[in-house]
């Protein structure tokens, strides 16, 4: 994505908050969580709450305290799921519990989440505002947490009969509800009329769903130098994602038996790997996710048609094709 | 400890509500808390917080969300911990990741520290009043996330050179911030002086200080059938408990090396925890850790002197004493 000019100097300050928040703390605790958050990533959170609070023009310098939030609990979920997952990169290097072990990359992780708490609590605004501001933010974090547990419970339990609709029920958590959020607080605090802050969550919500089905397409047919993530790790770690759950409903009685022992059996094997993915695309799995998330990306856009034209309408407008456009 | 009658029906509310919020929830996701949860525990921080908010002359109804929040926090950490400790039985039963494995055990922890914030959120008083609430919840979690942290760092670390100091603002974090927390939430919600939410803080605090050197005693010196966690489990896990510290500064040079080694080897062989503890027992170690928590409680005793005499009141100075007699 080329970044909006307009938004970089609001994104440098959401960086400068949060690296400031962990460089105040003992380093033995929160040390390894600055180089892990100057790993980067996408920001796409905060970039979509700077831009939501300037689309229903608000003051953009409002939102960098509440953005921060947002991204640092995103990079909370990151060293969590990367433990449950048993994924070995994250942006390109070893995640943070093979460098670090378990113990602490799960203690710093904790430490993560409950600074941020501190830092939302501290907010500066009437009192009855934050709570209300607060209720929104935990109602998030639960569905993000609740769709993470969600997969895990489908893994843990063989469960191979996931529906499309339970799917997205648990991306709408994982991914789709802190989108949802940045979005949603963005017009928040810009002032935007309940209306729009409603239209701003719906926006992100579709987005984010977009974004995750994306994530999954390119996790299968991406390339490693531009995703800086494991090829397949999704079929290694016997993710029940869209594709699966179409391939799985289009399949032979034969190849689906082998999907699921690829799936079941956690291998890491590129043989199976590949097996797996040629069956994925075989049965017209990763153009059918492919399509689920352009018309989603379609369907947020035009929640957007009652504001009024800005470079941060345009900005969000493009962040939404880039979401399914992108190769990383 | 004989629980004090005119508590049990506050602490049975606080179950209530605790098992309430989970029954509400998923499942597939909270499912596992519930039974984690009746397997009970001593539920000393809402007993102290229920006590406290009677002790200052305050309605021991209104303590039950407050206290009932913070318990649920301690579960969260017991979960947390017992994986990064590699911890395998927990209130006598395997630990949540031994059953459930470390993923699911994770995230049911992180599910219950999202519900527990959620919950403190909604709890209904004054804004203003809740947000300053929130501020003294969040420094109290951020103690005991950043003791556990502490204290993985100096196992990933090797280090042995732990002074008292250092070992008392470990565990000054790791337990006794929540009981202190307890204290003061019951004095301050009970509607006590400044005064008063000051001195049940220090009592809370240094009670807690003194449970947890009774637990490092109890663990080398306790038995399985009362104290339901593995015996020497600290020696396997190569805790710096305050037996340690002095035993380091006492023993030879030969028995010095001997128990490092076995410390830091993170042995499971009961010759090996059996020797380590022989120098404990050897160098009075066991001794000085007891008497320095009866001093402790003796202190924390005085703290109460300005409060008039009452059935909450005896109630706190039998928790106390509790706390250095107690075999589980």
């Amino acid at each position: 994505m080329e970044m909006p000019s307009h938004i970089i100097p609001y994104l440098q300050d959401v960086e400068a908050i949060m690296e400031g928040e962990l460089a105040k703390e003992d380093g033995r605790v929160y040390g390894m969580l600055i180089p892990f958050l100057k790993r980067g990533g996408k920001r796409i959170r905060p970039i979509l709450a700077i831009a939501s609070c300037g689309a229903v023009g608000g003051d953009r310098k409002a939102v960098i305290e509440p953005a921060s939030v947002i991204e640092l609990f995103h990079n909370f979920t990151l060293i969590h799921d990367d433990i449950e997952d048993d994924s070995r990169f994250r942006r390109g290097e070893p995640t943070l519990q093979i460098t670090h072990g378990i113990p602490i990359a799960l203690n710093s992780g904790d430490a993560l989440y409950t600074l941020l708490w501190k830092k939302l609590i501290s907010i500066k605004m009437p009192p009855a505002r934050l709570v209300r501001m607060q209720a929104l933010y935990a109602d998030a974090f639960k569905r993000v947490v609740d769709g993470q547990g969600l997969e895990l419970s489908w893994i843990k339990e063989g469960r191979f009969d996931v529906s499309e609709e339970e799917y997205l029920q648990m991306i709408g958590g994982k991914t789709s509800a802190l989108m949802g959020l940045s979005c949603e607080i963005g017009a928040l605090i810009g002032g935007g009329t309940r209306r729009e802050q409603k239209a701003m969550r719906g926006f992100g919500e579709s987005v984010g769903t977009a974004f995750q089905i994306q994530d999954d397409v390119l996790n299968v047919s991406g390339q490693f130098e531009k995703y800086k993530k494991e090829i397949g790790g999704d079929i290694s770690e016997g993710k029940r994602t869209l594709m699966v759950v179409h391939c799985l409903a289009h399949a032979s009685a034969q190849e689906k038996e082998r999907l699921i022992t690829i799936l079941s059996t956690h291998s890491r094997d590129p043989k199976d790997i590949n097996e797996a993915i040629a069956y994925l695309k075989k049965h017209g799995s990763v153009e059918y996710a492919r399509d689920r998330a352009i018309s989603l990306v379609g369907k947020a856009k035009s929640l957007l048609k009652g504001l009024p034209d800005s470079e941060d309408k345009a900005a969000l407008l493009s962040i939404a094709d880039y979401i399914v456009n992108r190769e990383k």
